[in-house]
């Protein structure tokens, strides 16, 4: 049960996407029973209600649980910022992850803040990946590499995985990915990142537009988008998302670096991204556009751009919410509540 | 210090309206000159980085805390659901309160979840107030007591104030407030509030035009909107944002009832709700209005009805964040992470 297959290329990988569980019907429709006979009126609980019921059909289990969420911040560093496309050094990557692991980021008061487990996986942060203005970001064998062990860490004991990243010039690489999956203008799917001023977000749009030009003809599907412009730490976040169906843990992704890694799945399974919210709307440009894209609403808007899964694990505070409501409350009939006009 | 007057009339409210603290500058300016030195790129923290430094500004505290939260419901009944407005039964709000104290709500839960504190306040549950579409719904005297009564129940000792309530009929009961403070439509003000379909919601603005055009002459401030159309209820929570104003406690208002009760304040001071932030706008669809009308932005929209202070304290999990990131991350320096680029 649960059993994850070895997974060595990208086929391997692709073969997996063929297969994924679907929704727990049952408890969907157990959570949509017991919810008219809570003391409210009905649907004034609006998104928690949905919410509650989301966690359950994803987690196959009524009633849904939401003691064990988890956070997974997978860091990675890209041999694009050669290119100059990141207001920050590359080095920041490194002395970001040793400040989760001292507990002096914002993930850490945020986790510590909602009782969120956070787990920060290096990525082989001395061997950034290719320059992928020049070559492939990663191989093939890297990039699937680099999945299992996204896929890897996530535990079926885990009630919620939220997904997030840490790596200086990913921006760059989250908008290459999304122009060749979604095409358009470079320039819409770029922002400032960690802080660029406008003519460098006019060297970020070239940089992208010639990077999906050059592998054109090697991405027939988002996997090839993946191992051309993405990184360790994206690829993770698509393994981390393909782990969490098999394990039955539902997702909450961060924002838009995130989505961008998880957006190359649809391409393959369009039901690969049922089990997973996304945990709020990025003020990077592109994260709007992308959500459109993928047919998803974020949960929240708090105009925040970060990553490192804040904004993902912000939303635990709404998960627990609907969870404990839905679960907690009494009934009209427990509490002697009239539920009729007299 | 922090004493509060003797409240026996509504001239008293006014008199104390007439001399609110103001923010603290202070405190502000040490939010806001920490704020760059964490480690994250400037700004990416969007609203927690401002909620963090509007409840230093008002808590006159720096650094601010966010560890005594606490939540005020306050229950009353209305003598208007003799005209047939509301959806359920006016022995609901009694049976309620119950519900309240023995844990079964949804605000229960929520406050649980996110660790705060809940105070349930009857106000006279057995002494509907008038009718008004006959008469006043309070006498000067009646609104004054409510009012004092909220002022009373706000601890200084409270890191922050979500103001709610529960009270069968008061959906009419606020936007008969807003259609006298604001004007326009009757229909614009009202909604289905616990679940009247489009027949009944027709009848509740018909019953809502009839009152503000029979108090008209008599209501010349906020405090006499109030005090013709408003409930000892909606009266606490106008003393409970004096109250917190006068004891240094940021308000976090809850939906429709709690903005319109708030919202005769500014007619008398113009700066009396700078100290409150909107939890989430309601689906009741007055409430969008009436935030454009006090120049306001709800925290969240989660598509939410049920009152309670639901989605005040559904809030806290945003401001427990942003105090916790503001305080507790690390700064650039303590961190050894490269704030330039190299």
């Amino acid at each position: 049960m649960n059993k994850i297959p070895a997974i060595s290329t990208l086929d391997d990988v692709r073969q997996i996407l063929t297969e994924l569980p679907g929704p727990d019907v049952e408890a969907a429709r157990a959570a949509q029973a017991r919810e008219p006979q809570l003391t409210k009126p009905a649907g004034s609980l609006g998104r928690l209600e949905q919410l509650a019921a989301w966690t359950a059909t994803w987690q196959n289990r009524y009633p849904p649980r939401m003691k064990n969420p988890n956070a997974h911040v997978f860091a990675g560093n890209h041999g694009v910022v050669a290119q100059g496309v990141s207001a920050f050094p590359a080095d920041v990557t490194k002395q970001m992850v040793a400040n989760f692991e001292h507990g002096g980021a914002a993930i850490n008061q945020l986790c510590k803040t909602f009782g969120v487990g956070l787990c920060v996986e290096q990525m082989d942060l001395d061997n950034p990946t290719q320059d992928f203005t020049q070559k492939p970001a990663m191989t093939d064998a890297e990039c699937a590499e680099a999945i299992a062990f996204g896929m890897s860490v996530i535990d079926d004991s885990s009630d919620l995985a939220c997904l997030g990243e840490m790596g200086i010039g990913n921006t760059t690489s989250a908008a290459a990915m999304c122009l060749a999956l979604f095409g358009g203008n470079a320039l819409s799917w770029v922002g400032p990142g960690t802080g660029l001023d406008k003519p460098g977000i006019g060297r970020k749009a070239e940089v992208v537009g010639l990077a999906v030009n050059l592998h054109k003809a090697e991405m027939l599907d988002g996997l090839d988008v993946m191992r051309c412009l993405g990184g360790r730490e994206l690829a993770a976040i698509v393994g981390g998302v393909i782990g969490a169906r098999l394990k039955k843990v539902p997702v909450i992704l961060d924002g838009y670096v995130s989505t961008a890694a998880a957006a190359v799945l649809p391409s393959i399974n369009k039901r690969a991204l049922d089990h997973c919210k996304v945990g709020h709307v990025s003020q990077e440009p592109g994260h709007k556009l992308l959500l459109e894209k993928i047919g998803k609403n974020a949960l929240q808007d708090h105009n925040m751009r970060l990553g490192e899964a804040s904004g993902a694990v912000l939303a635990v505070g709404l998960l627990k919410a609907a969870v404990a409501c839905h679960n907690d409350m009494a009934t009209f009939a427990e509490a002697g509540v009239s539920d009729k006009t007299a």
